[in-house]
């Protein structure tokens, strides 16, 4: 079933095992002429890479991005793009502990259930490191999208730890590796999660993307919503437990008037919004406001805390996971999230431009 | 765009306007020989029915289901099913003001900007009449998945009011006109309520649909998985602005160790999980255990307070939305809830039937 | 699953059997702003309809249709436009016979293998009367086309006569029952068909859909190719046997040098094709030329000669199709043909301005 | 677009240019649990590969597949299987003439009409070099279908060369590089071919697909046929340009009584058909008997003969095609287009398993 596969018009595939020889995707759909090379992707795989500092897991892969088709001196064709990054420090050794037994809140115990079979080295296809081939797709798709949409992303919670968003300034998600926005923040997350993963336990966090640039009109009512593809998009990351657009739950305790984004004439017949609780949707369609999505993200299930679970035949057993596993898998989730809507818009744009006269 | 279709197996398409003729259905692929008849999706319908206390649109409409096509001798064929309910108390003069004006925080700025022409009469598509045509595709669905799944729904907070998880029980849910579970809140949320449409204001509400029965391995990775698609069908749900399984957003605030859903053996090699903080799902795929997603909505749109909004050709306008809508659209939004949900899960269980071997 | 639907963009789904109460198409996808109404349908409905010589079904349907949605104000809203058909003239009781024979090379046994259970009254879902939805969405996707391309089709042979395509006048087409351009050939095909009838046989056909207007570069390589969607369109008809673009079979004889379109230089740099072999579809996109499609339908299954079969539980059995059937049911299918590569057009129309920069 | 993808729950994505680094393939939808490694692969893909014999196209590949993911311990685990197949023997060169001109009834013009760039080198992704990925799937749909279905191809009609199909021996297919199954008619076309490519000219064929052991019940009415399906599948393979079922366009001069496949009782409640005119396919769905289709391919059209042409700045010029090519592209259709049948039967079986109960 085409479960590996995202998007309607702008569509990728991604295939590959953390622990197998090379993971990739196929980008189907890249408009031709396009100005592409493997320069444009490696930066925002660089971004996601692990291994960059004590605050994420400590395999090192290059995460080096080759391009094998659907190029053709410099630009796009618009045939099939194929990507391959290829796995160089694999150490399936660390996992023969976990064979046979299922890590609990991790996805090793469900895998078995429905397959009969599990690619157990590193958590196999359900290993964040699938995430790598999105980043590479949304990197494609900010090529289709092109300069005037921004798409940047943040931390927002590590743990109870919230940010002060008066002091939110997007230069400063860029000098830190925890992409905190808030200068003020940023040490007090890092000495959370050092402390958590000192004590072999783990964080969680709360990400938000903010999308610039899309123009009003953009969606596809009514299952097509481009707030349901965000809601899909972000819960297929690996960890997301919840997903909110503009004022999400919080609109709950709002009344309909507070809740409304007024509306003032604005030049050219377009609207100046006085709030944005919509987060930038309204029925499924942008209203030319920011988009504004927001992912909860769990604590790292692989912990080094021994807990209770069973194994392969059945049996009680304790378990401790050793590997390398980021301590708050929250934080490498925000350039994921990011290209994950990155990939959500520029499949929009395609519908979109498909149906204007 | 067959962005009115939902569903990969299990698939159905809705049709029609708020104030237009009829609305409906099409169900394709539900498997032949399951018996049913107008019988099994009136009840449903039923509950969803606007009209029937004063904490919904006073609108008052039958709802009444016709099957069209795809059942012969009382069972499904395997053919399409076809559904309409006409729409019978229809008053699309109360709609006059807002054919100029858009509606903040409502769909009317972003479909026209989107389509350039708008069916203003009562929301047209962007109306929440559209629901009952997922609550009938919804009734089809629980025939599909049998009685050994049971799907529930209730509301769990209203503007800032929420129940006592301690004081849960199913069996209130029916005998208040707020799907409340807790008999010491609902008179609490009435109140809140009354209060709102006396003011001409509205309430937003959380919603929550708990599902057993799902036996374990029901999901598919990486992009089809269970909460993803359970994300995208909550979330285009009119008004919905956030989604969350399990411990959802709360998780965050969780250490990995206080997080994970630890297990010892049971019976057929089957785990007893200690807690549900995933909600049933992991990985994407379904754990066996109880299903628990919840849905954040936004209090209604359509309120009677002026707010500042600007007309079809730019100018600024006061608007003051009269017709009948929800005070608190969020509590109708919980049988809606449950068929979304309800839908996912036949469509993975046909997928789960096509693999295995 | 979604088997009742046809197209990506431009998406219809169609449903109903043909002794139930009505049937229906649902389209999705279709652009908004386009003027329609039930007069831009009827015409092409009437066209297919039975009941107007001797050469077709003596089953007498008004094929009234209504549009229910997904316009307003005359004009296209973007929204799901649901058309309905209603059945009048039912006998059921003629088809008491069969409901425990399977007719020979007739859909009977199949569905009754598949389904396990089949509504036998005039063939069900699988009778032709379910390609009268599919020329009310063929009349939609014209809309959509526009007036600079033109879709006509014509009946090329019937049993073992063949049209002198010297002799080609499409203006002869609409002046006799059978779409036949050449007008020596119409009587000797009426004299072909009225011998069948009479005596209880019936005869095939193949007819060629031409389409002229499309601009170079339609179409989806590699597998979504034009070519590929009109042969899965134009096989999906009932009783179509073959498919064949351009010179089709007849290529297998020429070389290479004698199947080659040469071109030489033409205007605005585009070229002038001495020859059509390929049927205006060239590595599955257009060229510019014609495109050239014929379909091969084999005689009518139901007829009046006895035939031998087996029975629901497995016994020999004769049977004698009574009802009211065509004697060359290819002839109606040149309407029929038409509109699926109307339909398929609309939706390639629309994929390809997704992809224009 | 997806549209180098086919499937829809066994489905494959191909990508890859002619001269390319590599041509590979990406399958989603394989159950888990099947025993599979590049020896289930390689034996198929050997069969299609070229430089074999004076036949096919000189140019040399290894055509050696290897698999980068979803297989684990030699079983395959659900996940999404990728195929690697290098590109070893490229000579762009050669095509340095085509750069600027585009060859007569190839995909040269419709390519840069549509997309405006294209890659020439070697035909780029309209090559018939994609249809490696295509076999490889195909022996990977072959282990989901098992060893109770047979898939086996030949030719049947090479220029006006027919075979005499009195002499049918499918263990002659081997035997010659012509996949010919009539040992007298073999010679015969060697003949044939060997004069045209000589005479710088090339050969269309007709070939044939029969499949044994496919129970009745499989396939999708209306629009996803099992004959739909197969229709689509073969029109995609580069150079086809007709397909037919059964009897196919010779059907239409048979009249009903003659078309008809009757019934006598066999075992199990199964019939006996006393004719397979149908091509084993009634209303979209499989009978239980042989299903035959057939496909015409055109000659090649890279020839060395002169022929007029146009420059891509859109002079007239004459062209002769170097480079390396099939004297008769039909011959190695023939395993391309048993992969394309044994991909569409995985899906409908995986399909079919999805609706029982």
């Amino acid at each position: 079933m085409s479960s590996n596969s995202f998007g309607t018009l702008f569509r990728f595939t991604t295939w590959g095992e953390s622990h197998g020889p090379a993971i990739g995707a196929v980008i189907d759909g890249c408009p031709a002429g396009i100005p592409l090379s493997e320069a444009d992707i490696q930066p925002w795989l660089d971004r996601r890479k692990p291994g960059q500092s004590r605050f994420s897991t400590q395999r090192r892969e290059a995460d080096k991005v080759a391009i094998l088709s659907g190029v053709f001196e410099g630009q796009t064709t618009g045939t099939p793009i194929s990507l391959l990054i290829e796995n160089t420090d694999v150490r399936s050794k660390d996992y023969a502990d976990i064979k046979e037994k299922f890590r609990p809140s991790h996805a090793d115990y469900a895998y078995m259930a429905k397959y009969g079979i599990r690619d157990y080295r590193g958590g196999g296809r359900s290993s964040g490191r699938e995430t790598a081939c999105r980043v590479a797709a949304g990197a494609i798709a900010r090529k289709v999208l092109g300069d005037s949409i921004a798409i940047r992303g943040a931390a927002v919670q590590v743990g109870p730890h919230k940010i002060d968003r008066a002091n939110w300034d997007w230069s400063e998600v860029a000098k830190n590796p925890l992409f905190c926005p808030d200068p003020v923040m940023a040490p007090i997350w890092e000495k959370h999660i050092d402390e958590m993963r000192e004590d072999g336990n783990s964080a969680g966090a709360i990400g938000e993307v903010v999308v610039s640039g899309v123009p009003a009109g953009w969606g596809e009512p009514v299952y097509d919503k481009l707030d349901s593809d965000i809601a899909r998009a972000l819960m297929s990351i690996n960890a997301v437990k919840g997903v909110e657009i503009g004022a999400g739950f919080g609109a709950v305790e709002l009344s309909g008037e507070e809740n409304a984004d007024q509306m003032r004439a604005g030049s050219e017949g377009k609207p100046i919004f006085l709030s944005n609780n919509a987060g930038g949707i309204l029925g499924g369609i942008s209203t030319g406001q920011d988009i504004v999505a927001r992912f909860a993200s769990k604590p790292t299930p692989s912990i080094l805390k021994p807990l209770q679970t069973i194994t392969a035949t059945g049996e009680n057993a304790d378990i401790v996971t050793k590997g390398r596993h980021d301590p708050c898998v929250g934080i490498r989730t925000v350039p994921v999230a990011e290209a994950m809507i990155a990939c959500v818009l520029a499949d929009h744009y395609l519908r979109r431009k498909s149906q204007l006269r």
